[in-house]
């Protein structure tokens, strides 16, 4: 065997052999992102106040995904959680022919079993800044989520230029467990956690602890709250006089509305969601949850001392101290707090200036294609507060959503029946009569684990139509998240949207392209985009609270171009049987 | 179509079958006793301090099972906990001929996942008192329990008489979490819980509410704790003056060993974790976790007042305060306190008068066969607490006992390979070299799935050895409960177990027949029992912590002889693609 080829012929094949071998590493490595998460609850004090948090790898937020754009990123998720399942979202990712990896529990897989580990594999086709965060019940207020860093591939040049670049994530913070939460929202009298009692930056805040000084850590050895843990020392943004610096910065919140600014320093919004878009310069910055930004900032303020980074809360009365990080000017120590009071930000309940921050964002030209000039299919969603059943929830065009025990995605690719309604759920609401200043006059509503179904290819518009909730004089900013897409934001308006006029007024010429969107208080929000990415993909208000409570809503395309389904993804509801470890 | 029978000869066809049927139901219904519970989380207040608990149908006990001796016992579970799979252990239930209804989550069954049914079905097949608890993570600590009550066949006279019967559920309560719990006992440093806040009787404690009276409840309208919420006014057990009660008397609780006693009355033992045994008068009743009991209380002292019933702590130095239920003499108000101290049981650490409760039981005679007079097999089981790469840990013969994601009971009798370790754990320890009163020299142990597998109809000898702990001069009762089984209680001892010796001392004549029971400090406890229920069973230290942290084996008999295993059971590790709804 082989001696035919002679010993030198056999070791030059050998050669050739091994070099080609390697070859196809480097070259598969350098296209693959690999990553281990070890995923579980530990005693964390991300504000000085210690509490259960999720953690990656020991981290809340977990590690940074750094790839560039076209590699695949695989990420195998061991769950260590001792009784709880999970599912991760990878925000802004479109899943280009990996649906099934969209970590959306009940809709694109089932949820991943304690002791089981579970593989995420997806293309980052898009150079940007994204997201990830558990997708199931309300983890991602327990801890679980990081960011996603796709740069451009190489020799492609973004339209700006900067020396480093740091990383923002900001989130509300409460210290009650996802699990009372949860029970809260469905308890009878409703019962709701309230304002956050933090707010952090980089998984980093600072809470007051007076407020809870007798109480005992879980070792029994000292305060539950101690301001002086480094765990809680504010976030450090490291700057050199003179330099450029992009700030990747994201929101993840469960409720709130955020607003960013760095006390002395204007900032240059070039990316929203992972698309470019044309530079407008701000004081600061509002963010929706679910929103991420870049923008450019130049260290040009006196670097003799430090500034503060500091977030608000906009759009709801604030109850929750300023969060604050330390815009640090090289050589300072970077925990000298300056001695200025971190700035407030904008009034909380201008809506007139947190609309016209978004109408002001347009896509950059020469980045983005335009929107078809008219769109095959008009949904409108009119979204208000119930009560079913004596519990409060959330309903578009009065159905409120819940999620069937067999995802969609294999419910409808295995021709599994009965999983869910196959009514199509309603597309308009009688808004003749009905006045949306005012509290519904029948809060009724009924469940639904309905869909829409697109036909594949066709360019949907979507018009969301905010309310006043059941309380008086209460209309509150929704967050809506698309997966599976970005999307054109057509417009924005306050009032009931106006089918005849208010299209005439849409921007079609340079929309900005987004995943996440604002519907603001009373006000409509119009978004297009095309049914081209074949997958089920939920659509919903990205205040973890309301779509838990039912503000959402789902979309099936080409669900016959989906290729076949791994097993990994199944043993749930009626999918079972169809399982495979 | 039926014509041909004739209008009269059809109806007198239909009647018939209806009454035919009708009989048929009747007589099923009589056999079977159905329950549908939903499972959930909500805001109770056992001891007056609010925070989630797990309850079925609303209620923390769970509801009551009833049932006659060889009825079919089915119980319905709706997993509406959010994130959280479950699973039921009916303790004390031999399951014979349903060992995948055991509840056993990791070795009978996978977990049920939120928003999924699961059937359980077992024939009662012993009159007894029963009990029933989560059997996953530390899900029995937030309130996952309830009574099994099995009455004879009819016609079948118990041993005893009395007028009226009362069920006294007690366990042990904290305000941490269960997640809190394990999340502590995983951590480095470990982070106990420490002593329970307070105990429960029928899910009704007392907590000192000034210790937190500044925190504030969920809706944040009031104080988190509040000594008049109704749902912690005491429990009463009313009786009449004069009238005999039993009382069925079991312990759910996660750590404590407890002590029970009724102010002013003497209680007669009859009954053992569902066996029948020769009256003992006594004072008070020790109860360790996973033990029930019924005592015959006669209703005869001054009924101008009430009487308190008192639990204690045992075994540990108590820090709880003494839990109470209002033993009410007829006509006095129930809710009327005695003015009386309630009483505190016996000294915590008086190990010699609680071991000689242990020996005063014996079986009574004729209800209960003997054991065989020698074992086919003895297995020493020498259990000592260890650190294992810097964790906390318990081991049996110093192997931590871990679950695998695929359960034994469907590995095994569906031949999935790979699931577990097929090495036999080890039967001895060298004790020549090891001293039993002192911390282990080398507190080293290694994680292990590994199970005894048991020839079918065997007799089995376990020999419980207890140790000192990780700190000096501690040593602790551990009660050991065994599933799929009642086994007799040979001999209970102080010091090293004596293999020549000591074995001359059994009770081979009226041993106690139990399925849980305690190995006191420093002690060693023998049990014998037929491997003669097809199964896997587990056996392991109800301290709900201690099995956590891998104080418990696995016993396999009769594989082979195991019925077509139900597909409800499977859906995690190996087992995915064999599971069906």
């Amino acid at each position: 065997m082989g001696k035919s080829y002679g010993i030198r012929g056999r070791l030059v094949w050998q050669i050739a052999t091994v070099f080609l071998k390697l070859m196809l590493i480097s070259c598969v490595e350098a296209r693959i992102q690999s990553y281990k998460w070890k995923v579980k609850y530990e005693y964390k004090s991300p504000d000085c106040y210690e509490k259960l948090v999720i953690t990656i790898n020991g981290e809340s937020p977990g590690p940074t995904i750094f790839a560039e754009q076209g590699n695949t990123v695989v990420v195998e998720v061991d769950n260590l959680l001792v009784t709880e399942n999970l599912a991760i979202h990878w925000h802004g990712i479109r899943q280009i022919g990996s649906p099934w990896s969209d970590g959306a529990n009940g809709i694109t897989q089932c949820p991943v079993q304690p002791g089981e580990k579970f593989v995420y594999k997806f293309v980052v086709d898009k150079a940007g800044t994204y997201i990830y965060h558990a997708h199931y019940g309300l983890q991602r207020s327990s801890g679980l989520y990081g960011s996603i860093h796709v740069i451009p591939s190489d020799g492609v040049k973004e339209p700006f230029s900067y020396d480093r670049e740091h990383t923002l994530l900001i989130n509300d913070w409460w210290h009650k467990s996802s699990a009372e939460q949860t029970a809260g929202l469905s308890s009878i009298p409703f019962r709701w956690v309230n304002e956050p009692q933090s707010l952090l930056i980089q998984g980093r805040g600072a809470y007051n602890c007076s407020l809870v000084n007798n109480q005992l850590n879980s070792l029994g050895t000292g305060s539950i709250c101690n301001t002086t843990n480094p765990e809680c020392s504010p976030h450090v943004i490291p700057v050199v006089f003179g330099k450029t610096y992009r700030l990747r910065i994201a929101s993840v919140t469960s409720l709130s509305a955020i607003n960013f600014m760095i006390e002395g320093h204007n900032m240059t919004i070039v990316e929203a969601d992972g698309n470019y878009v044309e530079p407008v310069v701000v004081q600061n910055l509002n963010l929706y949850s679910g929103e991420t930004y870049s923008v450019i900032v130049k260290a040009d303020n006196d670097p003799s001392r430090n500034y503060w980074a500091a977030v608000n809360i906009l759009g709801r009365m604030p109850k929750t101290p300023t969060g604050t990080a330390v815009f640090n000017y090289y050589p300072n120590h970077p925990k000298k707090p300056p001695l200025t009071t971190p700035p407030n930000g904008p009034l909380w309940n201008d809506t007139n200036y947190a609309l016209a921050q978004s109408q002001s964002l347009k896509a950059l030209k020469g980045f983005n294609p335009g929107p078809p000039f008219s769109s095959d299919r008009a949904i409108n969603m009119f979204f208000t507060q119930n009560k079913i059943e004596g519990f409060s929830r959330w309903s578009i065009n009065n159905f409120s959503f819940v999620l069937p025990s067999t995802p969609y995605l294999i419910a409808l690719k295995q021709n599994l029946p009965h999983t869910f309604d196959p009514t199509p759920p309603p597309e308009k609401y009688d808004l003749q009569n009905y006045d949306i200043h005012l509290p519904p006059k029948n809060p009724n509503a009924s469940y639904s684990d309905s869909i829409y179904r697109l036909d594949f290819n066709s360019t949907i518009d979507i018009i969301l139509q905010n309310t006043n909730m059941l309380d008086p004089n209460k209309s509150e900013t929704h967050p809506w998240h698309l997966h599976g897409h970005h999307f054109w934001v057509l417009g924005h308006g306050i009032g009931v949207f106006d089918p005849v006029n208010d299209p005439k007024k849409y921007n079609l010429v340079n929309p900005v392209v987004k995943n996440t969107v604002p519907a603001f208080p009373y006000g409509w929000t119009v978004i297009r985009f095309r049914a081209d990415n074949p997958g089920i993909w939920a659509f919903h208000c990205h205040v973890e609270a309301h779509y838990y409570l039912g503000m959402g809503v789902v979309f099936e395309e080409g669900i016959e171009r989906v290729a076949r389904l791994p097993k990994s993804i199944m043993g749930c509801g009626k999918s079972k049987r169809l399982a495979r470890p």
